[in-house]
């Protein structure tokens, strides 16, 4: 394979409980959890807060408030009782967040960043900071791994098309190539859905979740490719922007 | 979502080490491992091989051979040393396997065989004996879950299509519906693959790894819908012609 010398490498894993079958080589992780923990992640960053503090338990999180943290907890999609916020992307476009840290843990999301986070570079993707992400990645020449949420260990729909616009981008980019089945699906899935991504999810189970928590808006902002530029990145497991951090990951 | 009363359940699985996240509420189980276990033993029983004998370990697969049984061995595509058969279909067309009972062991089929046969009817599925199985299927009126043998527990592109396959025809028929992402998954995969299946597994791992061992036209066969009408089913943990045994499993 004479065109691989050179490229490099990037895959998608479906899900956390797969991450030990993925991971070896890697040390570049994307962490994606469309349906809503990095949406919203990447919406608070581009909206001025200051960092983001991955918990993965409740009880951890309820040690932060204690501790006078701004906390956010969700669970099966809806905000805990006890905690002012959940993981809607809009509740953190709130001004009132700006330049505060929070503390926020999700049924999926935060749980993947934390498997992650032995890793030397873990950074935030959605759907929402597609192309900026991408353009990132095309730069640093290394090996990209895609962890998938999913819904509870399970594969699910969303995560793998967000997966499969990151593979199908960084592929285009002429310096990529994947050699697992889940990537090469994963490219194939995010093709045949990207006209209609609303419409493609309409049988995902998690779509069907939030719809009956009448959480239609937050899909749709969810699903709507490039509209912030933020980076998140874990630093002293911190999830900052990109930008503040040393140029070198 | 009253159009699913009374409808079954279609489920596809994408790898044993995912089996106890979805095998719940189902005692009817279909495996299958495309690339070739799965497609041999249905061309075998197809050509009248009286049994097979499905086997997880080579060390079972020796013992056996002890005893006198015909033992096929495979693994990573190759036929094992100090054994006469892999599981290439063809070879199972000999005449003089009929009415013989063989033991097999492959790297993935056998173990996911072994995984389901906790289950009160496990069945043999393959893109060979797709219309036959599913007409069987329709007739059962129970749930229905696919297990994927995969490739060393991880997801396989050529096992997705062939689940896909069953469950969009289960689903056409009137009488099933699918809950789970990766079920909704497989159907999306199938549905934009079935035109060129061959073409469309070119970037597929195992092809390649088939290719390199010079195998296209084992791939070619197993990839050819309804060549065959056997349905293999476990029965005393053997692999028999679902007609022999009783009417109602």
């Amino acid at each position: 394979m004479s065109d691989s010398v050179n490229k490099n490498r990037v895959e998608v894993c479906f899900a956390p409980c797969d991450f030990h079958q993925y991971e070896e080589g890697f040390d570049l992780v994307v962490v994606i959890d469309v349906l809503r923990a990095t949406s919203a992640i990447c919406t608070a960053i581009e909206h001025g807060v200051k960092g983001i503090i991955p918990v993965a338990t409740l009880d951890e999180a309820r040690e932060l408030q204690k501790e006078g943290y701004i906390v956010a907890a969700e669970r099966n999609g809806a905000v805990v009782e006890g905690f002012d916020l959940g993981n809607s992307p809009y509740s953190y476009m709130n001004p009132e967040l700006k330049g505060k840290t929070v503390a926020l843990t999700t049924t999926n999301g935060t749980k993947a960043i934390r498997i992650a986070e032995q890793k030397k570079t873990v950074v935030i993707g959605s759907l929402n900071n597609l192309t900026s992400l991408c353009n990132w990645l095309v730069e640093q020449k290394r090996d990209v791994l895609v962890l998938a949420s999913g819904w509870k260990d399970k594969f699910n729909l969303e995560d793998t098309i967000c997966g499969g616009a990151i593979t199908d981008m960084l592929i285009q980019s002429g310096q990529f190539i994947s050699d697992e089945d889940s990537s090469v699906a994963a490219k194939f899935i995010y093709r045949s859905a990207k006209e209609n991504m609303f419409a493609y999810l309409k049988a995902s189970s998690h779509r069907r979740r939030l719809r009956a928590l009448d959480l239609n808006a937050d899909v749709s902002y969810c699903l709507t490719p490039n509209n912030v530029c933020a980076i998140p990145i874990l630093k002293d497991g911190i999830l900052v922007p990109l930008n503040e951090v040393a140029e070198k990951v």
